[in-house]
């Protein structure tokens, strides 16, 4: 008996758990958090306790494995400064029964482990920089466009904190020529995600960007880079990334990505005339897909640990 | 003779060089780089070769002090990437006969000192933060809205860095209704610095902010503190500053910080909804006026020596 745990003790690795909870979809995984997945459970995202209680359950009892860490990887608003009071509450969002949830205490309750909450897009910014389309790379930016958008930071090998998030999805937007939607966003109309996200791609076409015919998928794809190129150039000019790995269903638009580097450059005008800026690489499309959040999860669960990893 | 020097040794603080290189000015400084100024020479930014040698001479013999190491406070844009082997080299530049000039190597070469150089703007966000209207908070940003607009953002007592330096002045912004004005970048035309530095009031009311009446002061004020107030947003929404920090003599039009504060509540429209973001502090006016950048460079030296100061 003795001597088996201790072979166990050697050779297991630890074994973490990532949660990424999206507006649609929750998905939990476990893993060594080196970028292998032992196990994965998906479901609808409900209300705060249904939601939570079906992530608790599957890292309690529904999968082989026991965690050391959960790393949470979530939608926000939310507080994510540790040691606030607030630590892991969802803030201001139209999501119905979430603003105010906190969402970190019921796991360390129920689950007696580290937790550790980001966003969901800060996580799969550092999932993207240890295995994605970043890797390697001490600085990027992660954006996502699909039923929202937003955006995560990796400053350094660190996600980038202050006040709280970013919030990169409500970038103020120059209106394109002779577009005249009124946007969609409840808070400020016509920003990034306003006229750009998949809701708004609906609101102009009437059907989601899956649905689109050829001919309108073109035209949306240009439309929506058009404006997304700003945003890029937002980034680029105030963080100086040295990537931008974007992500999300509407970035799946055929000829979406190079339409976004034509604008992209457009945007820049040459300035300030780096090289790098201009290469294709750039400006790069995720790799990890819907495995991103999840993975970035895990990355969370084992810093919360003091585990490096690549980045680290 | 021993016993001198040891005296000497002991109660001597190590005394830094600063300069701060702008369009206009040169400004050079030596200080312990804790916030003092033991001599000071300011001239006009002419060459580069004139520029750095009236600094150098200032540096070699124009004071009683021998510094330790130098920080440049430079006008962008410019490599300030370390080990690059273009670091401190001006990048693509409307300046005459400064795009590619090193700043650099000629203070290395005549002084034998370690030389640090970061934008003007960094080294400014660097003093606000030390000893200014960001003192005590690990994450804020400086922007200067005057001749060019500029900012530079410290995330957790460190200067933002990435691919380069941040290029806050050329944010794109909604254009004003019915403000008709082209914009005076010779990159983008209208964007935050085309339409708000004061190039752009020059170029709207025929003369400088300095030289307005009343009247059109006022309305200069509120008009440049809407485009500002965009790129307040987006700085919020990018990097997520527990302060921003405003300077330049812009920013001394009556009345132009109330309208900022308005304009800035306007845009961020409750989203995300922090009290953080509604207090009056969170937009401040800079307290170290025209000693920002050289004070800043004096960090930059302390720092180039490994000298920890408030921050560090």
């Amino acid at each position: 008996m003795a001597e088996e745990a201790l072979v166990s003790f050697v050779t297991e690795p630890t074994i973490f758990g990532g949660v990424e909870a999206g507006g649609t979809n929750t998905v939990c995984v476990v893993g060594s958090g080196q970028g292998d997945v032992a196990d994965r459970l998906e479901f609808g995202t409900t209300t705060p306790e249904a939601t939570i209680q079906g992530a608790v359950r599957f890292f309690a009892e529904g999968t082989g494995h026991r965690i050391a860490a959960l790393g949470l990887a979530w939608f926000g608003p939310l507080e994510i400064r540790r040691g606030h009071s607030r630590y892991g509450v969802v803030g201001r969002t139209p999501k119905p029964g979430w603003e105010g949830a906190d969402v970190v205490s019921p796991f360390r309750e129920a689950l007696g482990v580290p937790v550790a909450v980001d966003t969901d897009v800060a996580a799969a910014a550092l999932a993207e920089g240890e295995w994605g389309a970043a890797q390697g790379l001490a600085s990027h930016v992660y954006l996502t466009v699909g039923t929202g958008i937003g955006g995560g930071a990796i400053v350094d090998g660190f996600v980038l904190h202050g006040l709280g998030h970013p919030e990169m999805g409500h970038l103020p937007v120059v209106r394109a020529d002779g577009d005249d939607f009124t946007g969609v966003c409840p808070f400020h109309g016509a920003c990034l995600e306003g006229m750009a996200s998949g809701p708004a791609i609906e609101g102009r076409w009437g059907r989601p960007a899956e649905d689109l015919g050829p001919e309108q998928a073109a035209e949306a794809a240009d439309l929506v880079a058009s404006y997304l190129a700003q945003g890029l150039r937002a980034v680029t000019y105030v963080v100086a990334p040295q990537r931008i790995v974007v992500g999300g269903g509407v970035a799946r638009l055929p000829g979406f990505l190079a339409a976004l580097r034509r604008h992209f450059a457009g945007s820049l005008a040459g300035y300030p005339g780096l090289s790098e800026h201009a290469a294709d690489d750039f400006v790069s499309a995720a790799r990890l897909g819907d495995m991103a959040g999840p993975l970035g999860g895990l990355v969370l669960a084992r810093r919360a640990l003091g585990q490096p990893g690549v980045l680290d």
